[in-house]
Order: structure tokens, then C-alpha cells, then sequence
């Protein structure tokens, strides 16, 4: 019998808290596992020992940790070096935790692969598995990761209500959806397409740089024929010599009389790309909304498949630390449509570490500005059923 | 027997077509009612006849439109003065229309006031009805709008998950909710506070104008305390000369080379407000997200209890319509908590015409920083039940 410890790094999801409890509720059954802590604020607060003791705590209280959005055991966002992860495996020996379970993205796996190394080196026996989680769906060898879905509802659920605000009063809008390096989120927009002309109309991600012409000549064109356009873009869009439009209006900023950049903010892009349509196109009703922190923490709205993998990517890293001496928790995709479903298996955390995905070429469409079909069949059944909607604006008239 | 018409004005809500399908059902039961048009794009659709004819849809489409948000109808933003409403008069003479249902917040109410007695000066026999709507909650009369309450439970659910967001990775958070005038959407905010440390710590309201040095103030307090702070501003947040900061920061706007204002976009109020917390108070980690549209068109987030009364407002005004001759419906409360109802009545045109509400007083704390219980109790039956939330970072140390 030895001690174990769970932990929650780097951006906060709708259903990281589901990963932790399925750690909780599994770790609970074996006997191997004597205390269950709960490590604060991640390497942060490891390192200090802010430990909390989880078996401790009631069903109800699990049951609600695992429906809210947000790290319930706090995060940070420390990457840790050789020297810090010195410094954890200190704390373990000291409390003799020999199960190691991170929850997080790449910079989590990797930081359980130094942790991990270092142990072996130091004929120290741990057990140490990263369960994956990020919005941005970017971790490799799994289809697909813990969190995505969850988001994706959230951006689809906004394009479709946006969708129907901008036929009510048309015009074009732009929404800035989150995705600096991989566009999978900003795709989303494009999962509650439900009308042959049902936005977003142009989807642009930073797989695909595009020209500001370009750009204009897009929008242009789609608002002459149906009047109106709806625009989803990722914050890390970038032009064709690699640089995100946010990082080039960054530089260009002007400074106010404080000093503090004015452009940089987080409206910035949104507010310049409606400027740029506004000022080139002479169209008068441009709006522009940037998602922000909403679509990765919204309580009370959580994909229901999301959610469930999540659960069982947590309870599956407890069932692998019983076997195996350290891994990552990956899905594999056993079918599509009615069909879904995933089988969990291990790979290593080397494998997973190291680099990011992005969004397949067979997801975007020839022209760089749009989802295609094959991309709506990989997304959807992670985002979940979503509602059906009805405009009858344009119904036959009377 | 004579014609109908329903038509849907100004900013749409997620609740507006509930009152639609409402008038729809009613209407549909009255033999009074011949054809029900709908007139599409409010009153500048209604000027080019432009009409479908709702009582051939479906209940399938008609439980859609429901539960859609948006207006299903399309809106306009014409504010029509009497030349205009002189002509929507002769579309309803041509049409043989004898009866007017116009969902929409003061403005719509003016307009069917100034139709009501164009028609009564002409002797044409005419019932107008209007059903109110906003997410603003500003009109006179009525307990409060339909619309509001489901904005409000966006927003509550938005800053219930944006506090956890921050537990987990502290610093100060913004949110600009809408409201230029009125503080009720952004006083929801508040709503979803379940422990006593949880944020928004500060909340700011058109109805209590503020300086720069109090704002930060009051953040530098909060920090200090508990070493974060979640803030819910309105977008008519105002200095004490009256003017709003979001009015000021476009007249001191930079223009680019273009000649387009680079400052008075949607985000920058947000992003100057982030700027003058990082400047001013040295606080490291600032963010800040604007809401925009998703707070009054998100699809699938209905507040139960809006929804509910939204349907019944668009059903009593046919039912007043078989009776009286002109007015609005309002809703008066019955009770609060586990007691709380409404019961409909009709209040005349021009008392919901002419002005808007504020927030009252007793909604307000002393400090002007925050909502008080009164509120609370006020909005929160309006929002429907909120999920539950946990946060384990601050509970006892293993």
C-alpha cells in the first residue's frame, strides 16, 4: 500500500472536474491505493504541499465536482524544469505517493514523463499517467481529447443562435473562438448548420493563412448573394507570411498615455477585422464578438458524451497505474454516427508529449475558409445532439 | 371575421418566438380570426407586404420556432414616425387586417400606440396589442420582461463558470455584460453566487455612475483580500459626469490609416478597462471578455419560467384582443421563492410607451459596487434554477 495523488493543469475545461472525480471514484476501490490527495493549484501547489484528502469527500460532493466547468482543484501554469520536478519528487517520497495521475494537455504529459524518468533514474517506483484534457483538441495519438466536446457544444450552440440573430438583423458578424495553433474549435461553428444557408459562411482557422484580400473578397462575395455573412475565426487566423493578425496588431499598437498597449486587449482582433469590413467594403452593420474564457468554462453545459469519456479516461488511468508503470490515456474511434463509440488504450507519455496535432487536411475545404463533411462526421457525436432551430423569415409568403 | 398580424421588433431575445408561437395558438382557437400573417422584418417587411401565413405551419415547426432564439419573424430597427405608420395603416386596410400583435420592447409599444390611434382618428376598426420583450428588462409596468430572464441565466451561468475559471488561475477577471441604460442583466450576474468568497466580487450599473479611482479601488481592495477578483460591468457604465466610458474611449479614439476608429469596437471597453488595472494597480494577470450577442441568442438555454411566461404574454394579447381594443400585456408578481407566479393584466399603450425603467434602489448596495439580497430574490425565480457548484481548492488541508 502506498499513497497516490491527482492534479489539474493548465487551462480549465467543462469536463476536466469529470476526469478527477472517475480518478477519485476508481482509486477508491483498489486496495493498493491507501490515501488519495488531491494536489492545489497543480506543480504549484505540489511543490508547497497544499494537498487535500479526496477520499474524504461525499458523493454528493463528487457528484457536483463533476458537473462544474473550471479545475476544481485549482491549476497553474508553471512548466515545470529539471529542477521543480526535483522538487515533486521530493514531496512524493516525503508522503511516499508512488501513483502519480495529471490531468492536462501536452505540457501536463510531458511534465509526467520528466517526473516519471526521473523517479527511474533515482530507483524511486512510481506509477505516473497523464489523463488528457484541452479545448483546443490538439494532443496527439488519440482521436480525439477530454474537453473538446465540451467546448465545441458551447461554440456551436452560440454560432446557431448568432446565426439566427444575424438573419433577424442582418448584417455581418465575426466571431474570434479560441485556437491559437489548431483550428478544431473554431470548426465547431460549423457543427448546427442546419439550412443550406445557415452560417457560419466562412470558417477561417490558422491551419489555413489567409491574405486580408482574400479575406475581404470572402465576405464580399458571400454578402452579395445572401445579404448578410457570418464569419468564425480563430484567434491565431494568420497571414501568409505566418504571423497571427492578433501578433501583428500587437506590434502595432499604439501606446496610450500610460504606456499600456490599447490594441493588444482581447477585443483587438474582432474589433479590427469589423474595422477592416466596415472601412473596405462600405458595409454599414458589421459586428464582432470574441468568445473569450466562456466556451471553456460555462456551468451547466456540458456535452454528454464529453463528459462521460472524461469520466472513464480518469477511472482508466487508475485501472493502467495497477499494471503498467506509466502511460497517457488515449481513445480510439470504434465508429461513426449511430455507430459511435471509443475504447480507451494506453500509449506513452513520450508519444504524446512532444508535439501537437492539427486540424487534417480532408476537414478543410479547397478554398481554406470552411468545414467539410468528413470534419462535421468526426466533430458532431462529440459535441452532442444539439437543438433544431427554425427561422421562417424566408418560408413562402402568404 | 378579419385578418391578423404578428410581427417581432428590435434586438431578438431567446424567448421572443415563444410569445410568437403564443399568438400563433391563440389566434388559431378564435373564429374572430380569419388569416394570421406574419409580418416578416417587423414594421419594414409589413410596409412591402411582406407576409407568410402562420397558421399553415406545422406544430412540429411550431414547437421548433418555440424554442429557437432570435426572432423567427425577422426584426427591423426602424423606429417608424407617422408618415411610416401611416403607410403600414393602408398595408392593414388592403389586407383587410383588424388585428395588430407587436412583440417588442418600448419602442414597439410607441409604434402600436401611434397605429392604434391613426386608426381610431380614420375610423378604421383596429385592435393593437403589444406583447413586451427585452433582455433589458427596462419596461414600465410589468414585474419584468419576457426575454430578460433567460439573458439573465446566460449570464448567470457565464460568471458561475468565469469564477471557477479564475479559483483556478487567479487574477482579475472583467465581464461587460449588455445593458446601456439599465443595470438588470448585468445585476444577474450575481445570481449564480453560492459561496461567500464567490465573484462577481464587484459589480457595476448604468443606475450608479463611478469614477476611475473608485473602480480601482475597489479592485485593489478585493485583491488584496482574497487575491482575485471577478468584476460584472455594464456596457453603460458611466463616470460621474454622466457620460459613459464607452463614450468616452470612442471620442479619444485613435483613427488608423484608414480613417476607421480603432478604439470604440465591441472589446475595447473591456480591453481599456483590463489596461488601466494592469497600469495603474500592477496587477499581473488581467482579463476581460465582452459577452456580445451570445447573452441574447444562444441556442438551447431557455430559462424554464421564461419561456413559459414569454408563451403566455403572446397568447393573452390575442385573448385581450377578443375584447378590448387596444393595450399591453403585463405581468404582476404573486409571490417570491417557492411562492413565486404571475398573473397577466392589460396596461395602456402609452404607460409602456413613453419611458424605461431602472434598476430600483433596493437592489443596490450602499457602496454602489454590488447587487443585494432584495435583487436576488427579485431575478432569480426569473432565471430558473441554477446547477450546483464545487470548488475543493480551499478546503481543509490533507
Amino acid at each position: 500500500m502506498a499513497n497516490a495523488i491527482v492534479s489539474q493543469s493548465g487551462g480549465p475545461t467543462g469536463v476536466i472536474n469529470a476526469s478527477l472525480v472517475g480518478v477519485i471514484e476508481e482509486a477508491s476501490k483498489h486496495k493498493e491505493i491507501d490515501r488519495l490527495f488531491g494536489g492545489v493549484h497543480a506543480v504549484s501547489g505540489i511543490v508547497k504541499e497544499h494537498f487535500i484528502d479526496l477520499k474524504k469527500l461525499s458523493i454528493g460532493t463528487l457528484e457536483r465536482v463533476a458537473g462544474s466547468p473550471s479545475s476544481a482543484l485549482g491549476s497553474s501554469r508553471d512548466k515545470p524544469n529539471d529542477e521543480y520536478c526535483g522538487r515533486i519528487l521530493e514531496v512524493f517520497k516525503k508522503h511516499d505517493i508512488r501513483y502519480f495521475y495529471y490531468i492536462g494537455g501536452n505540457d501536463s504529459a510531458n511534465t509526467c514523463y520528466i517526473i516519471n524518468n526521473m523517479a527511474e533514474n533515482q530507483g524511486y517506483q512510481l506509477r505516473a499517467f497523464h489523463v488528457p484534457k484541452t479545448v483546443d483538441n490538439d494532443l496527439r495519438v488519440t482521436d480525439h481529447c477530454p474537453g473538446y466536446g465540451t467546448a465545441a457544444r458551447f461554440v456551436a450552440c452560440a454560432l446557431m443562435g448568432d446565426d439566427l440573430d444575424n438573419r433577424a438583423l442582418p448584417g455581418v458578424k465575426i466571431d474570434v473562438i479560441m485556437g491559437r495553433h489548431a483550428g478544431f474549435l473554431t470548426g465547431a461553428a460549423a457543427l448546427g448548420k442546419q439550412r443550406d444557408d445557415d452560417g457560419p459562411h466562412l470558417v477561417y482557422i490558422p491551419e489555413r493563412p489567409f491574405t486580408m484580400d482574400q479575406f475581404l473578397g470572402d465576405i464580399d462575395r458571400v454578402y452579395k448573394k445572401i445579404g448578410r455573412c457570418v464569419i468564425a475565426i480563430s484567434e491565431g487566423a494568420s497571414g501568409p507570411d505566418g504571423k497571427t493578425y492578433a501578433e501583428t496588431l500587437a506590434e502595432n499598437a499604439e501606446r496610450d498615455a500610460h504606456g499600456n498597449v490599447q490594441l493588444s486587449g482581447t477585443g483587438a482582433l474582432a474589433d479590427y477585422l469589423a474595422g477592416q469590413i466596415k472601412g473596405k467594403l462600405g458595409i454599414k452593420r458589421v459586428r464582432a464578438d470574441t468568445f473569450g474564457y466562456l466556451q471553456r468554462s460555462f456551468a451547466g453545459l456540458q456535452s454528454p458524451t464529453d463528459v462521460d469519456e472524461a469520466r472513464r479516461c480518469g477511472r482508466q488511468a487508475v485501472l493502467y497505474s495497477m499494471k503498467e508503470d506509466n502511460g497517457s490515456v488515449a481513445m480510439k474511434r470504434l465508429g461513426n454516427g449511430a455507430n459511435y463509440g471509443v475504447e480507451l488504450f494506453r500509449t506513452n507519455l513520450s508519444e504524446v508529449a512532444e508535439h501537437t496535432k492539427s486540424v487534417p487536411d480532408e476537414f478543410i475545404n479547397a478554398e481554406g475558409n470552411g468545414m467539410t463533411d468528413a470534419f462535421v462526421e468526426y466533430a458532431a457525436p462529440l459535441a452532442g445532439e444539439l437543438p433544431r432551430t427554425e427561422y421562417l423569415g424566408n418560408y413562402p409568403k402568404a
